[in-house]
Parts: C-alpha cells; structure tokens; sequence
C-alpha cells in the first residue's frame, strides 16, 4: 500500500522551510532529494567502512568492494537487464551518452552516417551527437513531435535510412513529460540493424523499465534523479554492442596488463571503468534503487499518474496559463508560461518566496524549446513524495503571480 | 601546533577494530579516510540543503550552487592557481588526465608526435598516451630512475625534443613515494614550447604545492586521497592551455546554445563541466581543502617526514625485507617485499588479520613494477593521521611474517 506521508517521512529535507514555508520540491526532474536509508549508507560508509575497491586485500577494502560490486545486480535487476556485466557505472547520463559516442560510435561511424534524433531530446543526448557532426561529418537526423508534445514512433522509425547506424531518443522529456514508445522504436532498429540508446534520465524514476523486452542497445540512468547521490549512475550496454566498443577513459582498473610499448585491456564492464570509481555513491544509489524497489516502481507510477491527473485538471483551470505539451500518457511534468509580461524566471522567483522549488530556463532542451516557440518556461517536475496538497499550493501561488503581472 | 592524537578523533574510522583490532590504516595511497568535518558537510548537503547547481532559480538550488562554486577558489588556493578560473572539476585525477588526452592532445598531436613519461608514472598517467599510441601514432618516451627509485630532472629534460609535445610527469610516485623535481622540469619544458602535466594525485596530499611557481600547464588532484568524498577532483589548466582545448564531455552545463545544427560551446572552465557534477562530492572535497589548509600543508609534511624517518629507519632493521626505492625527500610511502617464499598477498592478509590495511599487488604501475624488477610488493602508505606506533605495529607484524616463512 503506497502511503505517501510515510514515504515523505524517509526524506529529511521534506520537513525544512524555504523563506518561512514548509519546502514544495517541485524540482525533481533537475534532480531527486535523498531518502535517510540512502543517507546512512554514505555517513556509514565513510565513518566505518571506507577504502578504495577493487585492489585492496584487506578488510575495508574486500567490504567496500563486495558493496560495490553488489550495486551492479541492483542495476541489472532494476532495469531487467539479461546480466550484471552488461551494467557499466559511470557518473551519470551524460557520461555515459558520451560513453557510447566516444568509445561505440567515433570508431565506426563515417562522414554521412546518421543519428536520427527527436525533438524532445535533453543537450546530454544532444551535444555527443553534435561532437560527432563536427569531427566527422556525422549527419543529425531530427524527428519532430506533434502540436501535444507526442511523438509518434512511426515517424522515427521512417526517419532510418541505409546510412542511419544509431537511433538515440529519451523515453520521457524532462520538459513535456512526453512518454516515447521507446520498445517500438528498438525492435524496428534491431530488425534494420540500427543500434538504440535510450536517455533513461526521467523515464527510469518514474516507471518500471524492461530493457530485455525495449530491445535496445543503450540504456542510461541517472542515480542523483533516482533519490541517489550525485555523481552516480549506469549504462545498460548489451553484450554484443559492448564487444564492439574500444574504451574510453585509460587508468586503473580498466587494464590488464601495462608495459611501455602496449596496454591490454580490462574484460568489460571493467574495461569501460577507469581509475578509482565513485564508490561510495554507486554503494548510495544501490539503496536508492533497493528503496524505489521496496515501493515498487508500478505502485510509484500509479502515485504520480494521480499526481499528473490532479495536477493537470487544476492547472486546465487557468485559462491564463500556457502548458507546454499534454499527452495523454505524459509524466507529472508541467512545463508552463504565463499569459502577459511575467518572464518564467520572476515565476520562479516568486514561488520561490512561498516555498516552492520550480525550475525556470530552457531546461537544456534548447531545440524542443525553439520547437514549442518559447524563449523559457516554469517547470514543476513531481515525484512519489509529492501531493495533491503540493499541487494545490502550486497553483495558488500561479493565481497570486497572475494577480501580481495581470 | 600539530596533534595528531587530536587529529585522529576527527576521523571516525580511525577508532574503529578490524579483526579485533584496532584498525592501523596504511592504505592512504589508495584512498585516505575522511574527518567529520567532511562527512558531516555531506549529511547536511543531502539532508538540508540539496538541490541541482546552476540552472536553478530557487533557494535551494542558489545555495547548493554558492558551496558548489566557492570550491573552486579553495582548490585555486590549495593550488595557488593565479585564477579560480583555471580550475576545471573532475571526478579525480583519471579523469582529469583523460580530459587532457582528449580535448588538448588528441586533435593537436600527430604520427611521431611524442609525449614524454617517467618509469614511475601511474597507469592513470600512463593508459590515456597509450591511446594516442594506438590511435595516433604518438610516440612515448620513456624516461628512467635510478635503483635508489630517484629521478633525474636533466634525463627528463634531455628526452624532450623537437617533436616533444608534451612531458607528463608525477610529482609523487604511489609505489616508492620518489618526490620529482618538477618545477625544473616544468620551466625547461616551457622554454622549449613543451606542455607540461603533473599527476599530483600523491604529491598534493603531502606537501604545499603551488603550480605558479612549479610552471606546470596541467596539475590534477584527486579528492578521495585529499580526505575527501569519492569521485572528486579537479584539475588546475593554464589559461593558455584551456583556450587551446576542444570540450570534452557533451551535455548540459558546458553549452551556451544548441539547435538543430549547430551548438555553441560555455566559457572554460564551464565548457569542460557537462551534465550535473559531482554537487556534494566537491563541496566535500572544499570541506577536506579547508581541514587540510586548516592544519597546514607544511605541518603536516613535517609530521609525515618524521613518520617517513622513522619507519625508514625502522624499516631498515629488518635485514630480510626488500624496500623499493630510497630518495632521501621520499614521502611515507614504502613498497616491499620479504625475502623468500612469502608472495606479497599473503603478507597483505596475514597483516589484515592484525588490522593493519596494506596494499599488496602492482599499484597501477606496471611499467615500474618491471624496472623495479618485482611482480608484487606490499605497499604501506601513510598519512597525516598515521604515528610512530602504527609504524611499529607494522614492524611487528612484519616480523611475524619473517618468523612464520622464515
């Protein structure tokens, strides 16, 4: 039973004020607040069993990196990925984006290859792609929504061509909340022989993924997005596209062996994981992930869809209120302008005097901004901590700036 | 006036058992341990005080980004960098020598090209020229120590030539605690138009470092060893150096505009920073920057001189144990191995059982471990926290080694 003041409880940083109101956090898709579980782990984790993983023989050592190294599974269980050693840590979504660019992609792709791209995308799925036009003549193939935000996954799918080797589309915008029919999108390209990668960013903390049955190649999450800590986070990588790629970052632990005149390399996942790895915040986001599993992820999906149902009828309310994107599936993220003079950022400043956290600015999503024709927008990004009560305040503070500017 | 004794209750573990007792950490090359003060500054960072950096408006977000941004002029300060802008976060030194690899050296180095290294490196200043060997067809040269473990900075120098692009150098090996005379190495390396990088992964926990002064063109540090937070880092770049450099990881952050087709890039150091940082982990390391300038830097090098003295000396009774290397201005580092059949593993564990964490194997350093002429040493590494007695207990437990293969 999803009891939402129980889990709100877990969140310390819920019960603080913000300029004397209790804390709205309506952030979330910029990042996730911390569960007391996933805090303890870190202060435990540096106050009574620190030491660096992987080559050590002794007792802290041997602990951290059993710790560690368990994360992996949680990855691959909470993803249902085939096996652990198809889970890749790294920092987060951008890393590993840029992971599959540098080490799968720059490799093997010519000038006129293609990347068929959607509007909807975040910079991190983006600019990797932008590197590869720059240095390599890689071509950009955009697929464009529809007036809703939706995406239809046909228009994808025809976007492929002869020379298209990558599709690389989000399953859910962090502006529209637009939800992508990702699965359709990834069998098409396997049976064209076009690799997938799917920015897991928003979708993953929202709902339950499969990555065996999406079919796709890639698959990248955001621990810090995921009520984990900063600077954590994963890639599914499937088996055969991990064979193809070369590394990316050379140091420790990715190597085998190392002489003056060659270097051999690490089996994967460790031969894509370089140096000292951020140990302590994959162990965090290992809590993260067993706390989101503990709720369960359909059970935080029904939650949210409640909260994206209530919150889209009241803000439907306002007829001076512009909210980009309304698709029918999409996650309980509203991006939204005001009719009149008020720029997103005074909003956000606004409610920011009552306590309430929104995000203003163009939520690095520069072509979808240009696409919905706004310059900025408001966003309330929601979470399983959220309430009807918080979304209730939301729009009692739009009424007050409606007031203010109108 | 430095306390160690007072030291030490600032940092939680050091009080803890291991194997029933008390833990003797000697294992601060791979990573150090870290003081309450730091630990402390990440609870409340996740409990009070969370929110993404930069892109928000909003209380949280504004002072998340006002801590997240002060490390930088404190890490400038550690360095003595002329320019809080000259600081580029990483997630430790790996990274930050990757971030040089890619977006400094490989779209300016051609076939013959050559990069010049010392036996004593680090793979993590070892695998990224590799690449552009494999890659490029970089040449790397190679230059030796001595069998005292001392390196001379006039064979440094003497090995750059007309096609020396860049001299890539640790200020402090991780194996024999050899300390390099890189300020002469860097001047000559700048008189001759040579780049110059300095693995202070070591180096900067030990002794005040001033990269003004030193002439370096690259200076990276790693945070975990800093007594700070896993994944942290930055890396000090002369301004002329960064204005040179290609961004590396594409996302959100490092970006001014992006479109359909085209993508204009942040101003250094932002340009270097893509996607959500590493928030709480650098705002820890500040944290472990200020402890560190705190106590100062030459406090502490003289606490650990005497520590280095005195087990070097004790060390030396011990006419059965192997030692690898000897400078006179070593740091507290000591690599060794036991005469006979003891293989250092086994020595690792058997001092494990008496709480005392080694290191035992090849320490990212391959090459060296081949000049040495060994396969695997024991590595005991102290730091500030570490005294006299830990050392002996090392020497202790040594001697039971002696005894039970002797």
């Amino acid at each position: 039973m999803f009891d939402v003041e129980k889990i709100r409880a877990d969140f310390p940083i819920l019960s603080r004020k913000v300029n004397d109101r209790p804390l709205v956090y309506l952030d979330n898709g910029a990042s996730a607040q911390k569960p007391q579980v996933v805090i303890d782990a870190i202060t435990t984790g540096y106050a009574h069993e620190y030491a660096n993983v992987h080559r050590g023989l002794h007792y802290l050592s041997n602990l951290a990196t059993d710790k560690y190294e368990a994360v992996r599974g949680k990855v691959a269980q909470f993803l249902n990925a085939p096996s652990a050693d198809e889970i890749v840590f790294t920092s987060g979504t951008t890393e590993a984006i840029n992971l599959v660019s540098y080490a799968w992609a720059a490799p093997r792709f010519k000038a006129g290859d293609e990347v068929v791209l959607s509007i909807l995308e975040h910079h991190a799925n983006i600019v990797p792609w932008h590197f590869l036009r720059e240095r390599l003549g890689v071509v950009l193939k955009w697929v464009d929504c529809d007036a809703n935000g939706d995406l239809d996954p046909q228009a994808v799918i025809d976007a492929m061509g002869p020379r298209t080797k990558l599709v690389a589309i989000t399953q859910m915008s962090n502006v529209t909340g637009t939800v992508v029919d990702v699965a359709s999108i990834c069998h098409a390209a396997r049976a064209r022989g076009v690799a997938s990668l799917v920015d897991g960013s928003q979708a993953a903390v929202h709902m339950p993924v499969d990555v065996a049955a999406m079919g796709c190649d890639f698959y990248a999450i955001t621990g810090h997005k995921l009520y984990g800590p900063s600077g954590s986070g994963a890639i599914f990588i499937q088996r055969d596209r991990m064979a193809e790629m070369r590394p990316f970052l050379g140091g420790g632990d990715m190597i085998r062996e190392v002489s003056r005149d060659t270097v051999i390399y690490n089996d994967a996942p460790m031969k894509f994981e370089a140096g000292t790895p951020g140990i302590i915040q994959q162990i965090g986001m290992g809590v993260a992930l067993d706390y989101m599993m503990g709720i369960g992820m359909e059970a935080i999906a029904a939650h949210e869809a409640q909260l994206r149902d209530y919150t889209r009828d009241r803000l439907a309310g306002l007829n001076w209120l512009n909210v980009q994107g309304n698709s029918a599936s999409k996650g309980a993220i509203f991006s939204f302008t005001l009719q009149g003079a008020a720029h997103a950022h005074d909003i956000s400043t606004i409610l920011d005097k009552r306590g309430i956290a929104v995000r203003a600015g163009t939520h690095c999503a520069m072509p979808l901004m240009e696409r919905l024709g706004v310059g900025a927008t408001c966003r309330a990004s929601f979470a399983m901590y959220n309430t009807q009560a918080e979304a209730d305040k939301l729009v009692e503070a739009l009424e007050f700036c409606h007031e203010l500017f109108g």
